[in-house]
């Protein structure tokens, strides 16, 4: 569901109409009564059916748009969250993570949701990430992974101040997200030997320690234990040369130092098809690469590019796992 | 010149081809027997012809490539800097530089240099612009601005680690920066009335303060007073949505708060065509977005199109300066 007071709803809607000839089928853990409204005052010609269970979802889905039903409490306003729905998002979360858990669906897509309003009611997850990996038994580190139609990037600190990002870098942190990565590729995206591309930190990677040594003291480390793993390792690189189009062609991953660093080229390159993909939990899980958008919900301009490609990843990294055997996914894998 | 076991040489020959019919005329400061024996190396039909003034090197443009003659004491090995050779390149801005000054050029276009071979023949300054700063007696501060066909940056701080970009960011190098940009984007840009974006520092702008404050202590400051200055200007942005089409249809130029917030995004959407513009000296004066490329230097492999880029952009901005009558520029204007 998402915030329903975001563009979250609207997105389903349209992911419907992308998917529903020959896409794969999906069902909205949302309120009907509101998807419903919402098609109607935007015009689309969505239809939407209550169902009862995932396998119904599958035969409703070429005809209409199938909805696990999560009732929300108030009437959602477009653009103005609402904390008494709080329940109803949670909820929604909640019951998609055990379908996945339960092997009924392949994965989850979530929508995105404004976590001051969840944070008012009670939520004490700093976000989606962690109330999945609590929700699923997840060990570990959980890491993001932004995927588009030219480039994946991996960051290996993310939501702090650049100034702390900094500060928190740790070799440590840089081998645990390029392990993660290299396994994520090498199983769920089918590259047998990815090659990772580390990034430096500093302008000119510090070039050669005088405009920073974190490359030396931090980052070189990580890349020599990588390649002593036998993991295909580059870097540590000019962070400004590394995106180009030849640069790009030479590797399937970046791991980047912080969280701009990352997505900066990432939406540079292609804003709207961006993919946030989670690794080191044990179900599939992707969302798209873009908030809440309160500005614009309802107003039907929302571009659905993001879910789409969301829906259609989540689909793909589960059927690579499944054909490894591994579509009854466990904690264990990571 | 640029330092001659660079590129900068084969640049220069390459460029005179792609400009000697119709292109606006140019005058290499160079060691022409050395210009010679590189053409001839890389099998490039271009004839050198030493001249005695910038008005000969316009009439002998069309037919050769015109070399004011800066001998060198070292014949050149590609790849390998010599210290020997500072002088000549140091020799080679001086002589630029005083033509610009005098008139007699509309503009100084520099080949990348080796700092670190000048720096051992004893030169004094951090790099070309400093040097350029004494050369021409300007005041204030320069500023460095990327122009690319899709995009103009001007990074606030430059060549520090990200750390110290951090630590050394004021309100008042924002503003200096944003001034200086405003400045020339209505004078040799021909803009009437500039927009600047400004960058945030931190992931999403710091999120209201949890993600960093830096954009309310620095940088909001900096914006306020630029508005109540009269200048159009917006921010602060989010890193990573501020350089998609869309975004960078609503400005003229981004002011970044670091040297990778503003090489990223240019060298990711276009590598090749990246110019490098020296604001706040007293004369107009260009260079390519690369370094000397010592590893394929003499290879005849390295792309011109950045050279040609920068000597087009001096001529264009020395061209709009000249409309306004202000091709012998002095150093008050900045």
């Amino acid at each position: 569901m998402g915030d329903p007071a975001g563009v979250g709803g609207e997105l389903t809607l349209r992911a419907w109409m992308a998917l529903r000839v020959g896409g794969l089928p999906f069902v909205a853990l949302d309120d009907p009564g509101r998807l419903d409204l919402l098609a109607r005052a935007m015009g689309l010609g969505v239809p939407v059916r209550v169902v009862a269970s995932a396998e119904e979802a599958v035969a409703v889905f070429p005809v209409a748009l199938p909805v696990l039903a999560v009732p929300l409490d108030t009437v959602p306003v477009p653009g103005q969250p609402d904390p008494t729905n709080a329940k109803a998002v949670i909820s929604s979360i909640e019951r998609a993570t055990r379908l996945a858990l339960d092997g009924a669906a392949a994965g989850v897509v979530t929508n995105p949701i404004n976590k001051a309003a969840l944070y008012r009611s009670g939520f004490a997850y700093p976000g989606h990430t962690e109330f999945l990996a609590a929700l699923t038994g997840a060990t570990g580190q959980q890491i993001m992974m932004l995927v588009s139609p030219m480039l994946r990037v991996v960051p290996v600190t993310v939501h702090a101040s650049l100034r702390d990002s900094i500060a928190m870098l740790t070799t440590e942190m840089i081998l645990g997200a390029s392990h993660t990565t290299a396994k994520a590729l090498r199983r769920e995206f089918g590259i047998a030997s990815p090659r990772l591309a580390i990034a430096g930190l500093n302008p000119h990677a510090g070039e050669q320690g005088s405009l920073g040594d974190e490359e030396s003291i931090l980052i070189q480390p990580a890349i020599d234990a990588l390649r002593a793993g036998g993991i295909e390792v580059s870097g540590p690189w000019p962070p400004d040369t590394m995106f180009t189009a030849k640069a790009r062609s030479r590797y399937d991953a970046a791991i980047c130092m912080y969280h701009d660093q990352a997505l900066i080229p990432l939406k540079t390159l292609d804003m709207d098809h961006g993919v946030n993909v989670t690794l080191g939990l044990p179900i599939v899980r992707t969302s798209p690469d873009h908030g809440t958008a309160f500005d614009i919900a309802g107003k039907g301009v929302a571009e659905p590019a993001s879910l789409i490609a969301a829906i259609k990843l989540a689909g793909e990294l589960a059927h690579r796992l499944a054909r490894l055997g591994l579509d009854r996914v466990c904690s264990s894998i990571y």
